[in-house]
């Protein structure tokens, strides 16, 4: 294998993590030991900024800076949603692609890997083929990033394991609290989390029962399951004659046996003739109360759950930055076209060993991996012993972060942009 | 000064909070160490389980686990939101009067303890009153708790340092994330904290921006001013015009410039004809996205707020602690109707001795604290330098807690109950 010799453009996509940025440490740690990497450069705000020449000199970041990355949550260098959509409008995505390959040459880009969910791994994938089809040695590997952990082959996507530390730690927190006000009169709790289609963060709350029937959650609905409103709403009211409240988590794309998002009511308008979202949570709320007669408050994490590395776990961290570190070798080693996914080794003596292995790019776009409807209880209201097994190993350990004056103290890259080379795109 | 020798009992009211449980140890702890205190009991859910003569027995626990409510969020003895209203029903709150001495003289309460907020040092004075006019030698001392941090005359209450320390870090994480996002469609995002009357949990979050003007929060609204809403908009373009995107923080009771809450839209009606509370955060992002046409989501921290056990303040534990410690030590040197207040004294080069003082119970009751208007910058939009001083102390250090299989390990009481000598409440 000739070596390769020339720059090194990381970028991060879509949602940021807890963990996004330790996957970015861990390429830019690895990059800095082979003398073949010649520059390395971050993407700002994803494909949107590389479209943009905007590029990032990381070279010029200070080392504590970078070892700060592997414990500070949002996407150091800016994401984007931005899509290369060659069915949707494929004269855009064709000068897209152009403009994409003008600066991977203006700035001699040889390695290139992309930090992201699904669409994500789509657009490595077009890059790298692309890459090929254009005869221009490019090596792309893919890093895996999504709170959703809905990305197929891998044992779990980097982010998930902290999202559901933090999630699991805030209902038992809030069971605590809703439970010492429970009196006879009774009360619930709903907690929404994200997930639109796949319910892997409001399952992973159940590792706040620590197997213990009683404790909180007492029902979590998933957006793979259909639920009978009926059957949710005599499982809220048994609880509470059991236990005197009832914590529920729902996933935000939680569905009624019509298969209609619960949340995503369309007929109320707001002052401006806009549909109201009530939110999942809000609805069942409406519901409970109205239904039950029984004392409802709702709590929605939205962004904080994914962002909350002051409780992010040191597993989830640390298989982060082994992506990382994974795609550089594997570039390095002649490989592209390709996703880093994570192995699960369990050991005789029931350890787990982690270890990373690579995916052809080609087998993740599209494909969504969703909780096994195996993994949760025959009436669909809580994940059972399997997914227990599966996910507790994903929130071992926790960051350590450093602290000022009482709060985190997290790094922002300096930022210096890389003289751009090429006219504006048009 | 006689000594008094009898039992004693404990009782948590309200609203729980992440340190409410490091009162109640302050308590049970001194108290150990007095032989004129003969038994320690506490009362199941405040005042309704005194009422019912449900007492636990808290010689029954093990030490750890006293320990271990120093790092417990939610209120370990159970709280109520009962209220003995001699306006509202005066023949039943003396009734229920009649009965709590029945119940203290049955058990030989020679000392009682309530820790809570305005309402239950209400009730702490009514029942220092009371034991005066009977003749019944008790002492009483209230010992204040409360996430608003509106107790009038102490320096702050137990519970509110811990929840700006984690609403302040949550939004600092909210912004890294929202941030990390912005491009040049420009976002927004809008917290709600809790906080209907008082803005001090919204202020709090202030120190998140660590006086980077640049950095989030860029507006808190706090339910003290009555906002214009057309300026609050045009605020919040000016700030997306500048940095791309917005986090605004607002309490759930901020009003608009007819001294209307915002978030008590009561004209619209649910499925079943109940009018839908739609919160702040929800009617302002759909002010913003209908006005501004910019993107927004919202989060509502709720119960989780004041229930983050794993980033709670130890300044504010070792307060707690020191309350429930002063009002042991203020009974047992005679005192009775007081309720223990938290005292700062700042050394001649900066650094904060905390200590406790006592105030009469009567100055306490009905009087709200607010955040002083000359807190706040002129335009209403951030709390400003005084606002900071003062919150800064209150956050500082972080409580240390086990962790068992990646999540906090708190501790639940086992809950003995005392045997029961009078017959049920009629």
């Amino acid at each position: 294998m000739a070596e390769l010799v020339g720059n090194l453009l990381v970028a991060q996509s879509g949602g940021p993590t807890a963990v996004i940025n330790s996957s970015l440490a861990g390429v830019i740690t690895e990059a800095g030991h082979h003398e073949c990497i010649e520059e390395i450069y971050g993407g700002a705000n994803g494909i949107l900024g590389i479209l943009n020449e905007e590029l990032i000199d990381i070279n010029d970041e200070k080392q504590k800076t970078i070892e700060g990355l592997r414990s500070s949550p949002g996407a150091a260098l800016g994401t984007c949603r931005y899509k290369i959509d060659f069915n949707k409008n494929p004269e855009k995505a064709a000068r897209d692609m152009d403009r994409l390959f003008e600066v991977f040459q203006a700035h001699n880009i040889r390695y290139f890997f992309y930090v992201g969910g699904n669409d994500s791994q789509d657009t490595s994938h077009k890059i790298h083929d692309e890459a090929v089809k254009r005869g221009y040695e490019m090596r792309v590997i893919g890093v895996p990033k999504t709170i959703d952990n809905d990305l197929p082959h891998t044992d779990s996507c980097p982010g998930y394991g902290s999202v559901i530390k933090y999630a699991a730690a805030s209902v038992m927190e809030v069971g605590l609290d809703v439970g010492s006000m429970a009196t006879d009169d009774g009360s619930c709790c709903i907690v929404e989390v994200m997930g639109r289609s796949a319910g892997w963060i409001a399952a992973g709350t159940m590792l706040a029962k620590r197997s213990n029937p009683a404790a909180p959650p007492h029902m979590i609905l998933l957006p793979e399951i259909q639920y009978n409103m009926d059957a949710v709403l005599a499982k809220v009211q048994e609880t509470i004659n059991a236990y005197k409240y009832c914590v529920m988590v729902v996933g935000e794309g939680v569905r009624n046996d019509k298969g209609e998002e619960i949340g995503a009511d369309t007929s109320r308008l707001d002052a401006f003739g806009h549909p109201v979202l009530a939110g999942a949570a809000e609805k069942i709320k409406e519901l409970v109360q109205a239904r039950l007669k029984t004392k409802t408050r709702t709590l929605m994490l939205g962004y904080a759950q994914r962002a909350a590395g002051h409780f992010a776990s040191l597993t989830d961290s640390a298989n982060a930055f082994a992506c990382g570190v994974a795609a550089v070798r594997a570039a390095l080693s002649g490989q592209s076209g390709f996703m880093v996914k994570i192995v699960r080794n369990t050991q005789p003596e029931g350890s787990i060993l982690w270890s990373t292995d690579l995916q052809p790019l080609g087998d993740i776009a599209n494909v969504e991996h969703f909780v096994p409807r195996d993994w949760v209880s025959e009436d669909g209201f809580l994940p059972n012993e399997k997914f227990v097994a599966y996910a507790s190993p994903l929130i071992e350990g926790e960051i350590k972060f450093p602290v000022e004056a009482g709060l985190p103290k997290y790094v922002v890259l300096d930022g210096v942009k890389v003289e751009k080379k090429l006219a504006p795109r048009g």
